[in-house]
This record gives C-alpha cells, structure tokens and sequence, in this order.
C-alpha cells in the first residue's frame, strides 16, 4: 500500500539511492511488485539526517516520478541516514501532511499497511495520544497516528517496546470494537543513529519488508558497492532494489530490526497493550 | 483573518459577485481593508448549490487571484445559493482540507476569526464531536471542529440553536483552561435553501459582517441590480462589495442573521453550554 | 501516451462517463490497457460546453484518480459535449498549462501520440503558428504546437483540411531535418457542436482509437443506455469504457472521423503540406 | 514586479538570510515596500551552488510565506552563494517553470521587471534565441527569454557584454514595432563564482537595486556580523533586509555590479543590439 526505503551508512547522494539504482523508490512510485499497489503515486516525502538536531523533510503530492524539485533535492543533498516513501491510498485525502516520514524532533517514521476498519476505531486512537503530543498531528493518515501513539509509549527511551506497546494498544482496541485482526504493516523508524523496520501483521501475513546484507556480502555479487557505498552502509526496503536479489534478506513476519553502525540485529516484534493507559 | 461571501436569490453566475463586482473577493484575496490580514492568499474555497442533493465543492491552496480553473468555474456555473470563502492563516497548514466552506451533506460553513489559544482546548473540542460525525473531519482546522460541533448539536434540525450551543461549550472549555474569551468569529452556513450568518465574538468586538439591503433599496443607488440580481437577492459578506457602500448593513455585534427568500431578519446570538454532555 | 475521451449527445453528469463507467477514463488514468503508459498520472484535464460562447476548461496536474475537485465538478456539471484527457509523459514537464484539453475560443483539442526526435524540429514547428496566433501558446507541449498549427492552416473555417495540413506539415518538416517517419497520433477536436476525431501515424501504426456504436445498436447488449444516455449519445474514445466491447468499433489507420446529431461519418485522413508557407 | 536576493560569501544557512533576517525575502513576498507589488506571491524559486557542477534548484508556486519544505529546505542546505526570488505576475501563467532562477548548466538568472508591450516581440525575440539552446526554454516567461538571449550572446565568455548585447537587441526589436522604451528591469546573475547585478530601464527609472557594504562597515552598525556572515559576504537585493538601511548602497541607474571574493565593482550598463544576428 506504499513503499519505502531507509539507508544507513556513508553519507551518500540521496539521488544514488532514490533515482539512480535499477528499479529504484522513483520507480516503484511508477510500478511496484506489489500486488496491492503497483502504482504509488499520491505523494512522497523524504527525510533526511544532516547536520542540524533535528532532520529536513520534503513532502509532496506529485508523483514522485514527476516531481522536478525532488530530483534536484536528491542530486544535491547527502546524508548518512534518511528515509523516503512514495504512497498509495485509496480515496483517502492526498495532501502534503499525508505523506510520510513524519517528523517528531529527532525522529522520523514512514509505513506501509493498514488498519483494518479503522474508521470505528480511529477516535478511540487519537484520544490515547497524549495531551502534551496532540497538537503535533498534522495530518489525519492512521499511520500518523501509529506515530504518535509509539511516541506517547516512549518512543525517544525505549523505542521497541513503545512500538510493541502501540501494535498491542492498537490491536486492543481493534477487539473491543469486534475488529478481530487489525494490524497490517511495515514501518521504519529512525532517531538519526539508528534505524529500526518492523514487519507485523495480526493475520501473520504482512507486507514485504527487506534488509541489505553487510556490504563485504553484497561486495561479491556486486565489487562496485564498496567503493559507491563503505563498509557500513545498510538499506531496509519495502521491496529490493538493485540488479541482485541476493544481496536482500526478506525480514520474518512478527519482527523488528535494529541497524545501527553497519550491524542488524533481529528480534521478535510481540504486540503489548500498556498495562495501564499510558506507560 | 480570512475573507468571505454568501449569495442568495435568482440563479447568478458566480463570477458575476466573485471577480466581477468592484473590491470583489478576489480583490480582496490580494488586498482587503482587513486590518489583520489584508493579505488573504492561503486557499480558497467555493461552494454552490445546484441541482443535486449536495452542494458542489471546489477548494484549492493556491492564491484565488492566480487559480485559473476558479477562473473558469466561475465563468460556468450558475447557481441560486453560494458561498465563497478566501484564506489567511498564520503557519497553520493550508491544504485543500483546511480550506472552507466545508461541507456536510447538504450544509456548507465558512468561518472567519479565531479561538485564542485554541491548542489548549482542541483535543476537548475533538472530543466533543459526536463519534458518529468523527470520520467526517479531513482536515485539521478549527472552523472544521466548530462546524461539527454544531452539527453535533443538532444544526440539521436547529441551526440556531446548535451555533449557541456550538459557541457556549467553546467558551466553557474556554474558561476550563484559562481561556476568559475565547471565541472571535464570523460565521456563515447554509442548507441549500436559507443562508445563517453569525457575528460575535467573547470580549464583544466580533471581526466585520455585512449583509446587504433589499434590492429595491439597492436600486436606488445602482438601478442595474434590480435587472442583474433580481428582487430576491440578498449576500452576507465580509466587507462590502460593489460601488455603493450605502448598499451595505453591518450586523450587530452578538447578532445572528438568516436569510431566506430574499427577506433578513436579524436576531440576537446568546452562546449557551449544552445541558448534557450533547443536546 | 495519454488515454482521451470525447463525448457528444444529450446532456449527461461528467461523472456518469469519467467515473461511473467501468473500465472508465479515472480507471485508465490508474491503469490503462495501453503498452506504452498503462499509468497516466501526470495530470489531467476536461473542457465542457455549456450555455456560453466557449467551453469551461479544468486542468490540474495532480492524478486523476486523487484530484477531490475534479469528483465533484464532474458530479454537478452536466454537458451534451466534452472532452477529457488523462496525461502520460516522460520527464517532460507537468504544468497545467501542458494539460489537455487546449482551448481557442470554442475549440478544444487533446492528442495522444508523439513528434518523433521533435526537439529537433520543434523550433520550426513553433515558427510556423501564425504571430497573430502565437501570444496563445500557453505551455510547452507539442500537443498545443500541433493544435495552433491545425488553427494556423484554418481550423475555424475547413477543420479536417486544416488538420491534414497541419500533419503535411510536421512530416514534411521533419523529413528536412532526417526525421523519416514523424507522426504517431490520434486527435479530439471539437468546435461545440461537432467532435472530429483523427487516427494517423507516419509509420500506418498509429495508437488505437474506438467510436461507438448508434444508441440503438448499443441497446442491444445494454437496454439501459437508451434511457441513460439518449438516442444520439456518441462517444469517441482512446481505449473502449463500460462492459461491452462489442459496442466499439475501431477506426481505421489513417482516418478521421466527423460525430454530429448522433451520426458518424469516416474518411480518408491524408496529410497534406501547404502549398504556401500558410493556408 | 518581483523580489530577489543574491548572497555570496562564507557558506550560511539559507534561512538565515531568507527567513531569519528582518523584513526578510519571505516577509516581502507577503508586504513588500514595492509599489506596483507589495504581495508577491506568484510562487518562488531558490538556486544554490554547492558541492556539484551545477546548482540545486527548488522552484514552487505557492506564496514564499506558506511552504514548509522551502522552510525545511533552507534550514537544511548551506551554500556560499545563492539566488532567491518571489514572483508577483498580473494574470500570466503561474507554474514552477515560470518561476526564478532560471537555470541552464552551472548559470543562474532572476529577473525583476518588465518588457513593455512584450506580446508584440515575444516571438521575435523567441526566434533570436540560438536553436541548440531552444529546447532549454521551459517555461512561457519573458525573463526566461532575456536568458537565453543573453546565453546566445555568449553570457558564459563574456557576461556582462553578452547581457549588454541582449539589452540592446530587446530595445532594438523593440523599437521596429513601434515600442519606443521596452526594457525596465533589474538583474540577477551568477556561474557559482561571482555574481551580477544589473539595473537599466530604458527610460532611466528602472526597479530598486542594492548592495550591501563590506562587512567591516556593516559591523560598524551591527557587529554581529562579521561572525555570522565571515569577512566576505556581500549581498545584492531588490529592496533592503535587515535592521540597518545604512548597511546599503543603492545601485546607480544604467549600472552593473560584479560581486566576487567580497569585493564590488560597479561600472556602467550600455546595451549594445549584436552587429550580426548572433555574436
């Protein structure tokens, strides 16, 4: 229902990644594998760490395969650690607050998926968002709301079990309103040092989410990559990119991922509803 | 802090009112005689009722004075009930969904004014809306929580009446936290069949509202509007239109109009907090 | 390289053909049957005639399928002849102004196809429009150079002779600049009263175009079309809409087609250069 | 008729000119001390240079004051020497491509002014540009046409006698269709090393144009800024910024100014018609 990309490692041109690898983001906003959505033309949005504390952000309802400002942005910036989406929705509203990441201090968060019948559930949602965060939503996406549900959990101190706690808030929720299985999604996350993908699902079967093997890995199948990318550089995607599947890890279902410094650690991802409204 | 129009009488084009009269609200978009915003240029919005259940709904977030398909829609339509709204908003969003009027089945609202230090209060207005109305708010403005707290309570059968009750819980949340006057407001809304304008604000200096004089009265000064308009036109503006400014009545501060079939009648608005938490 | 529709006949809503038809042109925008762009999102547009001297016109580049303002200005207009085109294009940019239809006075013109090599010759192509006629050109697409040809080689006055003229032309100007086969195209035009419709390529290869069927053949496999659309509903389409495939019949290559009262006529479609520098 | 600021120096923040300043380019496009145009809010564009061949470009036509990824932009991206614009046009096309800077390979270019009757020499104008630049024309502006007459005239060898020859020949075509005095403009040009400033109008009262004082007499008045702006900032504006009009030097009439390595030299601006149709 959207795809999305995050990298991590050397700062490169956004535009290697965004514009330039075979089958890239650009690309997929054209026509992705996804069976749900090969078109993913109701936005995008890009974000990306530079030197200031908190991140830039540029989101767009143009395609992104049309958008003349984000090939410039793209082919001018680099950054070690950024994170871009292109979105499909169905009759939702396309307008630029829509478009993810969305931003939160030092931290951004782009997904892909859905709540199912969210429409009885979406007050009950916002109302759990705390008082003090409420006037930072912007938008009225679900995914936003996801967002600032994990940040009301911790986000900024415990990300994980933030995100575990919003699945299982959500989930929560989603029973009580004889939603039996609501969560479907991908997300990404980072706070500028860190990058951390979920893959979940409460039917078990989620979307597609992808990381990158270690370059010296990757290096085999591609010697180029070293040198275009260093050492540490790590991608997680919705789909892969590139001209070798091989050099992609399909995420298992009920997991999270924490990249950070080069390395990918693998968890599982286990829905908890706070103990009490808030933790 | 925006500008706005209401027509209603004979089927017009609307460009006839909207770019053709003198100081038209497209003039205005550029340059009004508001003192606080003399620039409106942040969105504008139409709708007009023709011959469907609903009213028709054209919003954009480009400056009215450059959109060019207002323009020609304008320059198309005609229609015996309108309203026509232009923005100006200090940082907040402009997206198409925070652009008025905003409609509601048949019922159309433009709001002008302000609630102070509304982010105290907004979540607890949200909250306010009727859970069965909830899903209808796409943007995140609050004239589009004012409109939805009046149809929570009752607007489709008791327009008045729900406006007061509407403005008396604003004012009580108000006083909750801290807010001694909280409401600064012009509003305009409409069935399709009677046009409600409202001026009032807390501290009793309301932004400007105007409606105008009976067209035999008008004609006296500007004989071509009896033949223009016909005998049953009457508009609720912002700030007066046209060449004749003796055309032009202000409503009193803390005062409600309705207009229908060409006929005004003016009585007091007295804001009352509902009873019970929804009348 | 674009999807268009053509529609002539008694006065129908926008909507029952752009949205409510299956298959219909807000479908082909998302995911069209064409090879070349099965995705047409760089924008759209729709002319409509109505009770005035020239047709309104609505141009956004944003997707058809997302665009709010297009749903409800097709769902209140209603017109007994318009035109709607949906845009495909490679990096070439999109601006409203690049949309289709283009408007002159009563004419409106959409073209789907390509000038082969045109950077070449587009100069000279430009140079060719009449200076009287030149301040008119808008945007930058070749679409509008050809339809201010076609004007040039007058269009007002012998429309299909000037359109022959306008391709003549182009090919034979490209042949001096090396292109040997320039033109692959098909054409809408429409003077408010009749639609001319025009299939032609350099190479006898031209993108596909359908007309359908008299009203009372249609009948036969959809009783309702009587009754929805009138006795003399005629459309003129770049990929057949709704259920029947047998209610399309395609044009030949190298043809033009003249739609007026519900009858259709075909002929010959022979590009002719002007003898003068104009006609 | 526009807005536009040039800065070259130590490498800052974008928004420290742009936003941060007092009665910043931001705060112009909305109330300008401009008479013909206080608002302009036509859209904006923003080129810098950095670490490529070519600068990066950010073009949008929504009004400077409401954009946020300009904002985010600007608060991300540092350059040692960019070009900002706002445009306010009356009833011309309003899309990005019409928006300043224009860019062709590592040049920049920002007009303010007009060419007087334009509709009579657009085309001829348009036919002067050489044809292996012509595809480079974008957009439907006259200020894109005096750029590419001037990069004709051999802007990247000789700047200021190809700007001078491009003058001349606007005056010239000018004057064969009866336009006695068509040129009223200023100028802003850079290749990423230096800047020009131009300021001419062919009846001697051409638009504002500044520049600002050495920095050593700037700290005079506010020493801040020597810190802020490094020894060699220099900027050239349309109307001053900051707290301290003394800060500014007026450019003379008739006049050219070349920023480079923080020194200013002014010399005279005689335009020249090319004794051959191109030089």
């Amino acid at each position: 229902m959207c795809r999305w990309q995050a990298y991590s490692g050397r700062p490169i041109r956004l535009e290697d990644l965004l514009f330039n690898a075979k089958h890239s983001l650009i690309d997929q906003s054209m026509c992705s594998r996804s069976a749900e959505t090969p078109t993913n033309g109701d936005g995008f949005g890009l974000g990306w760490y530079g030197t200031r504390d908190v991140p830039g952000l540029f989101r767009s309802i143009r395609p992104a395969w049309n958008d003349f400002n984000l090939r410039d942005l793209a082919g001018q910036v680099e950054s070690p650690l950024f994170l871009a989406h292109v979105r499909a929705t169905s009759l939702a509203t396309v307008q630029e607050t829509n478009c993810h990441p969305f931003r939160y201090k030092n931290w951004l968060f782009v997904h892909n998926g859905e709540i199912f019948e969210v429409e009885k559930i979406r007050r009950a949602l916002l109302m759990e968002i705390a008082p003090e965060l409420f006037s930072n939503v912007l938008g009225t996406t679900d995914s936003e709301v996801l967002f600032y549900l994990a940040l009301t959990y911790g986000l900024e101190r415990d990300p994980l079990g933030a995100l575990e706690r919003m699945a299982g808030t959500v989930e929560a929720i989603g029973k009580k309103h004889g939603i039996a299985e609501s969560l479907w999604m991908t997300l990404g996350v980072s706070d500028g040092r860190s990058v951390w993908g979920v893959r979940y699902a409460s039917d078990g079967q989620a979307p597609t989410l992808y990381y990158s093997k270690a370059v010296d890995d990757v290096a085999q199948l591609n010697p180029e990559v070293r040198e275009r990318l260093g050492p540490d550089a790590r991608l997680v995607v919705s789909e892969p990119v590139g001209k070798h599947i091989d050099a992609w890890v399909p995420v298992p279902e009920a997991s999270a991922l924490l990249v950070r410094g080069g390395e990918v650690e693998l968890v599982p991802f286990r829905p908890k509803a706070p103990t009490a409204a808030r933790a």
